[in-house]
């Protein structure tokens, strides 16, 4: 008989990739999804640039590459880097990766023993969850407020707990909440990490998506000890169907992150690589990333403002001052599971909350995207959505 | 303090990916690397694909898609997997990887826990046993002669042990030995596989190389009890650039795969699956093959031949049907380490042997690619390998 490793057992299917198979219909209107606006591809100039390499350094292009990443790439990340993180870095410190995800599965890979603690924000992002599951870890869910992470609360499980080898965060846009900590968090944050030296997977996908307020610094611009690991991407601010993302730590680390790329996959496409670098050289990636946020925040300025004249009393919701997602609270004897069922037969979809806890246990949530959608459907979704709510009351 | 999981300590970066940093001097004659001969990528032909994806679907092929694959590429792998490997099969039974490499990494996490048995030949492919290490198993390496994997040596096994989980298995142009297994030993092992019904590993990314003798049937084709999985790629026939691999299992054993490609990775680049899938369609991949054996056959022969003329008495080597490499055995008392460092003094580059043993202790072999240099530079390399064979005798 075929026997699994034991992994196998805590692993499910992803239950956002399963929903958007169910929601692919096209008279859903689908808020369930982390999906770029299509239409806002540079599709021509991406063509231009697939061209360009194609003809000046096709069998390059075509061959295999180092694990590290294509060096003119990685030279753009660092710089990048420092122009929006202010993180001060160089391509000898970048690892170019299949995407963010597979970031996440070699931070799991590398830090977790079986049994071993890995603390999260409570909620956090599932297909992180997922990734450090293949590691079967123990999760602590660190306690959130409106302004992310609570310091405090992140310290008395340091200082109970000596089986902790990583924490998991995002401190930007959050996924699911949208929330973002404030400069005072992170600097109190940091203070905690370097007392108890503990890797941090600093997850920063939507960072440059700011529709309003300040550009805050990242936790890795304030590491003075090489404890913060940033996971960067390229999907939300250019395309994810090259699937490029990048790993930014210190040496040692990131040495070992290398051994774990070589094993797991080589490297990530050279062909992907190149054209992106290309692009990026060709083109105005800031001028591309100002567009979307124009496009993304008036989305969400739509969908707050529908929200605000049609959902019941009692409901609540994040306003997130950037990235793709909110966070919906109903009453607490309400489940979003229920309101999910009702709300699919009205060709509304949305990711019910459950999931994104890894020890559960909390039902009356939802997360919500607003980038994927125009005006129309987000207005005509998000108010049949509120008849649901209302019915279920 | 940092603490890595215990994998790391098992983790070496891949000898031959640091070996290839030391090689890329152009001056180095390298029989190193395994990488396929750049001159013969289509890149004006995949130019052209490029162009026709962008301009008819440019928004999804920068878009997400499903962890199964791009649905018209699943298709046209299917049908060759019929047509070259006789492999019943269809696009639902495959799950696109990014490289081959990426579907070795997913099956080690699929079937083995810390200390459960895996089986290999003895040697084997450095890069498997590499992604194996990262769940901490034992390797027990099954004899081989120069027909391959011997059958009753594998049964002693079985017999003896209960921890086997998995078997890893190259049947045809096997790296790093360029052997292939005939079709008894074939059918012999896949009484054993259905006695004691073990997953198998099949991993076929030269099967479409072969410059003489008649293709023999995959193990997958004689798979009646849906424990053999097949593992094949587009790096050897077309380019490896792209990252793009398949597993062909049955239900249950892919649906798991697919579990892991999630948490993993969540997918293969969709532009590289579009490009690949619009070429096959306008170009012919049969031809493109048919002309990478003519090549490849011929600078195999010119090795061979150079070999028989140079070589000293007391050195033995493969004759490989097909496939990327040949297996030198020198006298026993003679280190390939050693040859290895006199001959990197001339400029000729292979890989040491002892690599490929998991468990080591064989000292006195070596491996040599034959695909990526032209004949001069293989008559002057393996002339030059001879000397210095010669005068550390």
């Amino acid at each position: 008989m075929v026997k699994y490793a034991d992994r196998m057992e805590k692993m499910e299917g992803s239950a956002i990739r399963e929903l958007l198979k169910l929601t692919a219909k096209p008279e859903i209107i689908s808020f369930a999804g982390g999906m770029p606006a299509p239409e806002l591809f540079p599709t021509e100039q991406m063509e231009q640039a697939a061209n360009k390499v194609m003809e000046e350094s096709g069998q390059k292009a075509m061959q295999y590459s180092t694990t590290e990443g294509w060096p003119r790439l990685r030279e753009q990340i660092a710089e990048r880097m420092g122009a929006k993180n202010h993180i001060e870095t160089d391509a000898d410190h970048i690892l170019v990766t299949s995407g963010s995800q597979q970031g996440l599965d070699y931070s799991g890979r590398l830090f977790l023993n079986k049994g071993d603690i890995v603390l999260c924000e409570s909620p956090s992002y599932l297909g992180a969850l997922n990734a450090f599951k293949t590691n079967e870890p123990e999760f602590i869910e660190v306690p959130t407020d409106e302004d992310g992470l609570i310091p405090e609360e992140l310290e008395k499980i340091l200082a109970r707990e000596d089986r902790v080898r990583m924490i998991y965060v995002i401190p930007d846009f959050q996924n699911p909440t949208g929330r973002t900590w404030p400069l005072e968090r992170r600097h109190a944050f940091m203070d905690i990490i370097n007392k108890y030296e503990i890797p941090v997977i600093e997850d920063n996908p939507y960072g440059e998506l700011r529709y309003e307020g300040e550009y805050l610094p990242a936790l890795k611009s304030l590491d003075t000890k090489g404890l913060v690991i940033f996971l960067g991407t390229f999907s939300k601010i250019l395309a994810p169907g090259y699937r490029l993302g990048w790993i930014c730590a210190d040496d040692e680390i990131l040495a070992n992150y290398n051994k774990l790329a070589q094993a797991a996959a080589l490297q990530a496409s050279t062909i992907s690589q190149m054209e992106t670098a290309a692009w990026i050289d060709m083109f105005d990636l800031d001028a591309h990333v100002a567009e979307i946020r124009k496009v993304y925040g008036h989305r969400r300025q739509v969908m707050l403002d529908t929200m605000e004249k049609t959902f019941p009393a009692g409901v609540k919701w994040t306003h997130p001052d950037g990235g793709l997602f909110l966070w919906v609270t109903l009453p607490e004897n309400l489940k979003a599971q229920d309101v999910y069922m009702k709300s699919l037969e009205k060709n509304v979809a949305f990711v019910p909350g459950d999931t994104f806890f890894p020890n559960g246990g909390v039902y009356n949530c939802f997360r919500m995207n607003y980038s994927c959608m125009p005006d129309d459907k987000i207005i005509e979704g998000i108010t049949a959505l509120a008849d649901v709510i209302k019915s279920c009351l």
